[in-house]
């Protein structure tokens, strides 16, 4: 399961360690769609799109997200028409993606079949599954300054244009309620030998994720060791925002809190950082090692060492 | 009423003849729409466009179609994932346009509505009405020589990747006879002091806008002037490939010829150029004149004698 640039990037020294250690094994992706969202009529997934870019070596390294070499002439324009909104960074390399996703969702080719036939260009060397096919959508209720009111938000508006500096009063999975997972995803679950967490946003990224009914429970049921890896490194997220969604939820933003979030009836493992050594989740193996995912072998080892612990906790 | 190249030109000279001469006059633009087609799910409206961008001095001048100082990235890329057709060439910056369109449309914005939306930007200086809010597309059967057999394809095609070269067995606007005209295009017609036909393609871009019920008998009935400016000189098109436009139709390739298929039932006045002095047409008072359209000046000249020739057949 994975989110964007956390989970992608993870997911890159996954597929490293298991080409060097274990050639025949195959990774399925179960990828966040709740940070999804229609700009200008196109449908964006940012989580998907960042996990198919990052393996497929077309991502933007330096900002993680976002296609290398990128262009903005379509974006300059739309704001030349003076369209709303201007703060979601559009490149024209990304909004091929997009038209060509809007075409054939438009034309009724659900989502996970859009994605593989994406998949077919980038090669991620993953099965590359959305966590559904139905349309979920992060909606945040922010608190209004201005009129002293509640106002319902889209998540992406929350994140990337407040930087979520607005305090989040409620953060919740639209549609996900009345969402089925997407083909593969259960069977993925079941059938795994490893189900692994990486270290991604765990209230907006995996949260959402098993925010759609049948996920958790498949999760729970699975015969295979499930292992986290924690996204909080001494009290703050590695990357991202994680602790302003954390403290939306009531959670504390320390590897043992949110360790304690997914507990022992999701996680049978959890990895923190050396500095998070001392952690400890009732019912739950918690090892430590360094977590800074700093270039693709040392993510590699990371990875390794998730899969170490999954053995572990297997016997 | 207008086509593309031709008809977006000729509108710059008349606009420049007009505010030096009549600067109270106003303008408004029939604009043909039969040549639209929808891309990777963008609605492109090529005529409106070029109208709208060479008025608004956003044109490629050299091509005459398209946006100046563009780039193809987003085309680029859409090739990269092997998406069809790849034969018309999609700029970055007029794919904001198509992006904006369609997003409107989806929204229920009639055509009519889109296209004064998108002229707030360019500001062509003229009043731009598609000729319809329906869709109508000119599609052509073209003899299909590997299997014998007659193919209907889109214009479009026919026109940008098969260079018109595959003789035309047919033109015809589909959905041209269920459509009605856009608000405001009777009206404009019925209440015009002066209704121009400029040198634009008889048969796909002004014969697709009389094909539209309503407009002709419009044409017919309106107590203004109606003058052409003849697209034939010496024989072959000014520039397109009117030519085997007209040789499907049945039409010999002159300026004679063209004024009679209009003939005196549509036009009173019919420009020629010097070279085509002896073209007479039943009906229809003919002039002659240099229609070479060279620069914004000789083409505002061209407009003026236009206009004269409207003076003249309402004395």
């Amino acid at each position: 399961m994975a989110g964007g640039i956390g989970g992608a990037r993870f997911l890159r020294g996954l597929r490293a360690a298991l080409r060097a250690d274990e050639p025949t094994a195959s990774i399925t992706v179960i990828g966040n769609t709740g940070d999804d969202i229609t700009l200008f009529g196109l449908r964006v997934c940012p989580d998907l799109d960042t996990v198919m870019y990052t393996l497929g070596e077309g991502i933007d390294e330096q900002q993680g997200w976002g296609r290398a070499k990128e262009s903005f002439a379509v974006k300059d324009e739309l704001a030349s028409y003076g369209a709303q909104p201007q703060w979601f960074g559009l490149g024209d390399r990304d909004i091929a993606t997009h038209i060509l996703r809007t075409q054939w969702l438009a034309e009724g080719v659900p989502l996970s079949e859009v994605t593989a036939r994406l998949c077919e260009r980038w090669r991620p060397g993953v099965r590359l599954l959305p966590m559904s096919d139905d349309k979920v959508e992060t909606h945040v209720v922010i608190d209004d300054g201005a009129s002293g009111g509640r106002r319902l938000i889209h998540f992406q508006e929350w994140w990337v244009r407040l930087h979520a500096q607005a305090p989040a009063l409620e953060i919740t999975a639209v549609g996900a309620a009345t969402a089925t997972p997407a083909p593969g995803v259960v069977e993925a679950i079941a059938d795994a030998d490893v189900v692994l967490l990486p270290p991604s946003n765990p209230i907006v990224s995996i949260g959402t994720i098993l925010a759609v009914p049948g996920i958790r429970q498949a999760l729970v049921a699975t015969s295979a060791p499930v292992v986290g890896v924690s996204p909080i490194i001494g009290g703050a997220p590695v990357r991202g925002m994680a602790d302003a969604c954390l403290t939306a939820r009531g959670v504390e933003t320390s590897a043992a809190a949110v360790g304690a979030l997914y507990g022992p009836s999701l996680i049978d493992g959890w990895l923190v950082d050396t500095v998070d050594a001392g952690a400890a989740v009732d019912g739950v193996e918690v090892r430590s090692r360094p977590l800074l995912m700093t270039d693709v072998e040392a993510t590699a080892d990371i990875a390794r060492a998730a899969l170490a612990l999954a053995a572990e906790v297997r016997a």
